[in-house]
């Protein structure tokens, strides 16, 4: 019988599972006067996690999940559905477990992350965006294999969450921390982890206007599904959040705030010239809500910001300089 | 009097003199295999010295000349030629130590690197470069000021050597260090250090083909002078070496080797899609070298690579991806 533990102790869990099979990724701190006009009296705290395994945060929720897979299950293999980081994040933690692995991937995914999954040694499957859903369930069925979902599982945000907890470790007085935002797992499992720890500090969900389900979910008040997706930041498209996501994020975040695709590429541009790293568009979302000034902090507060991930070929990345 | 030091106790008392006032710069390791398939078999480990204060590893070698400055001498206040790196660090140094600072920069220096030289509050001289020297000797000699070369002070390439210093505590079984390579302050320096500190450790310098001074210089048995300078890399090319620098390499340095401008941009697109780092042409030089397989290693080893800079803009970048 498992027992009962706390929405904090589930992260803290995922990090003691998860640790020396993930990178534990360095923060880029800076003055916000040095990074750009917009951010004088700022201090930043960037969460490098292009560094991670599979260039995105995507390993830490997948790892937490097959930890707690039995040996039958692992046996039968894992199925999952992502347009690109959540897919490398599974072929490579399946590999790693040993674990067969299925991945259900739109034809609209970039061509980079479908090569780079197979490469990790998944089956990729792919489908139209509108088959997604009933391709993903029919083969969690046909293979009776375990579904590792992009976010909406405990496990897997609670994975995430680890990112929350090493902010933490590395900002111990961080007022606010910005979160770059697609299906939520992310936001939420960060939100988690640095509300319990440390409840003043405000926690901000960041989503491109083009793909804003939990914006639009939290202004009325129910869970949303968008018809039209239209972002550069693909990593940050899911049209729907999930029932355990979205109740973590009226639970613990402050706001969900909006970017536009140039505001993005800004912000990516940014990060290549002044912190000399890279980023994919999804990545440089919640440095795009700091620099529009919509994160609701003020000049003197510490805010730490995610790169989430740096899955970008240099063709994409040359489009966006 | 000053006591007498050895070549390796120069860079150990410079690695003391500056600490705290340098970034210590981290390591990326990483397989060959993950990298390109060329480098199968190598295990790479990567100084990331843009993210060094002032973008690049020039700051080691000004802070300790200008430690060693008297307080009359820093009231005379210091100049330098340079075009780029060298300038900013010694703008950057200057301020911090309180000492006014004059730097002469050939009118094809990059627009970005005057403006950031300006920036940081040195007064900038412009000059054609048929006139960089006479125009460097003659402000030295108006302000009655301290020169800062940009290599050939064995003040300047000691502190340049602590860069060897910390590639040997991040990676203390290394077999190899290649190293970029303009004047030579950083491949003379990083020698010393590596070569006393482990003898057996191979130590190859880099420069471009179109401004190869070094090569040439040793080709020819003594210094030469280039009429030319042909390379997209400008931060690796002053047309010549200098007296101390050409000794050091002639001491310590097993061989020079030459990349194309496509080799360094070929390097540059692979450190940005796979390290996920930002690196200046100059930076990328010694990468390059490893992938067309000339400097000398082999299956099983340990190859550290400077990554020595990061100071370019995004319209400069994007024309090389």
């Amino acid at each position: 019988m498992m027992a009962v533990v706390t929405h904090l102790e589930a992260v803290q869990a995922a990090q003691r599972t998860i640790a020396g099979k993930i990178e534990r990724t360095p923060a880029r701190k800076i003055s916000g006067a040095d990074l750009d006009p917009r951010l004088e009296g700022l201090e930043l705290v960037f969460k490098c996690e292009m560094f991670q395994k599979t260039g995105s945060f995507k390993i830490r929720g997948v790892l937490n999940k097959l930890a707690s897979l039995s040996a039958e299950e692992k046996a039968r293999g894992v199925v999952a559905m992502s347009s690109g980081n959540h897919a490398q994040a599974v072929a490579y933690g399946a590999r790693l477990e040993g674990v067969p692995a299925v991945v259900v991937m739109p034809t609209y995914a970039v061509q980079y992350k479908i090569d780079a999954t197979r490469a990790l040694g998944a089956e990729v499957v792919l489908c139209d965006a509108q088959e997604l859903l009933a391709t993903y369930a029919r083969t969690v069925d046909e293979r009776q294999a375990t579904a590792v979902h992009p976010f909406d599982d405990p496990l897997v945000f609670s994975g995430a969450g680890t990112l929350g907890l090493e902010m933490l470790e590395d900002a111990p007085d961080l007022d606010a921390v910005v979160v770059c935002t697609g299906g939520g797992g992310l936001l939420s499992g960060v939100a988690t982890a640095v509300k319990n720890l440390k409840p003043d500090a405000r926690v901000v969900g960041v989503e491109p206007e083009g793909a804003c389900a939990i914006r639009k979910s939290l202004d009325a008040g129910s869970m949303v599904t968008l018809d039209l997706l239209d972002t550069i930041a693909d990593g940050l498209a899911p049209p729907f959040t999930g029932e355990n996501v979205f109740a973590r994020v009226r639970q613990y975040v402050d706001d969900v705030v909006l970017v536009s695709d140039d505001e993005i590429r800004e912000a990516v541009r940014l990060v290549v010239e002044r912190l000399r790293l890279v980023v994919e568009p999804s990545g440089g979302a919640a440095l795009a809500a700091v620099l529009a000034g919509r994160v609701g902090v003020a000049r003197g507060q510490t805010v730490a910001v995610t790169l989430s991930g740096g899955n970008v070929t240099a063709e994409r990345l040359k489009q966006m300089l």
